[in-house]
């Protein structure tokens, strides 16, 4: 895989400040293969016979994707670093994880893509979670 | 303007719960509004002679963008609506474009586009807060 | 409504090149406004009693809601301009819309959102022709 | 790292159709992390102290930053899949990555996030070409 997530940070041109670059390392990636994981998630839901119970499944992974993609970019910024909104789009993705988690871990017994979903939402949940615990 | 956000609620096949439907269609398209103000002000910034001290301008603006562009989306949804996951992300938004109005309009006297954009921001985040209040 | 595309454009502060002002303007609103209705269209789709005929729509609107709003994206950029990923990007869109016009109007005898929707794409897909016949 | 890309496919209750699943995979890692580096890579640019010599190669940052996350989404989805909407966006891809991995490659010798962006560029302008390729 070719993520270089570090390598970016490593040339960040500026002082990074208080934030724990480990965390916020691990976050992105955390953030970034969830979106991809709910986006090919509600995919296969939508491929599945009984797409009819998946539909709110599917709606929670789209929503779901769509705010870890947005908070993997806030988190890609340093320039001009504002704890405040960081921390609110922190705690949006760890709702939407967590909403996310549970959605897909009720099918995850019939659907293996659920279940590599839901298991995507929750690392990416604790990694929400671990890097709020670490700002201001 | 060809937006058709009140016709696609009005067309929706199911109940759209205790939702306020005027609240709801004024939202997303300022958080529509909101996110194109901002891509367009980050760009204009880029294109000022004294773009180096516009830089936390233009990353209040980027996350701003992002920010809006999601909250529009997860609220063009309603299919198994999930109030943590609209109210977590109306937070965000809210923060972001309280913190995007205050650098923008920091820079209003100089910059028309911070101005347009300010105002932008400003009606977003108070459409995001009217919204909230009505989410039970 | 409150899209300020054309007050942001007349506030760059560079020169916008050759490009038609107008034709502009009016791309980004018809991709922002085929965005928002891909992306209601999708939902409203998800909560059809019938949705198993409606995957290959559901897809297609998601699709074509990413690729709008990544387009509307480009074009509110000027700095820096690059004719060969804006064309390359409105072809993308011009097809992506032809697509999802189709298989929303293939639906749009029984449901009125993708009637709806199918007219943005529509509406867009000519506003990305005009577009690139403008561009040298 | 956790990208769950190949899990995800291997997931898919349908048939994936024609389509090289080797080289798949790889164009969504790469177009993810391509995505990823142009945005940190913009934002580098920012806390540069000649930013103003940096307006163009961020503004192509943030054009394929968009370009390459909407082209991973597309090709996450299998359901109903269109040969001409992949086709056309991989093509969008292909040239934003060209542009940019020209842009950072002029910016490489001095700025090293610059170096760093212009191979994930290059990478991934390869993985579209050789999917395209694939394509019927």
């Amino acid at each position: 895989m070719t993520m270089a997530i570090d390598d970016m940070l490593g040339a960040y041109p500026a002082d990074l400040g208080r934030v724990d670059r480990d965390r916020l390392t691990h976050c992105i990636e955390e953030a970034t293969a969830c979106a991809q994981a709910c986006t090919a998630c509600a995919d296969a839901c939508l491929s599945e016979a009984d797409v009819s119970n998946l539909a709110k499944c599917i709606r929670t992974n789209l929503d779901c994707a769509d705010i870890c993609q947005t908070t993997a970019r806030v988190l890609s910024r340093h320039t001009g670093y504002d704890a405040n909104i960081t921390r609110a789009q922190l705690l949006a993705c760890a709702a939407a994880c967590h909403a996310c988690a549970d959605e897909c871990g009720r099918q995850s017994t019939t659907h293996e893509h659920c279940w590599v979903c839901a298991e995507a939402c929750r690392r990416c949940e604790r990694a929400c979670e671990e890097l709020i615990n670490t700002l201001g």
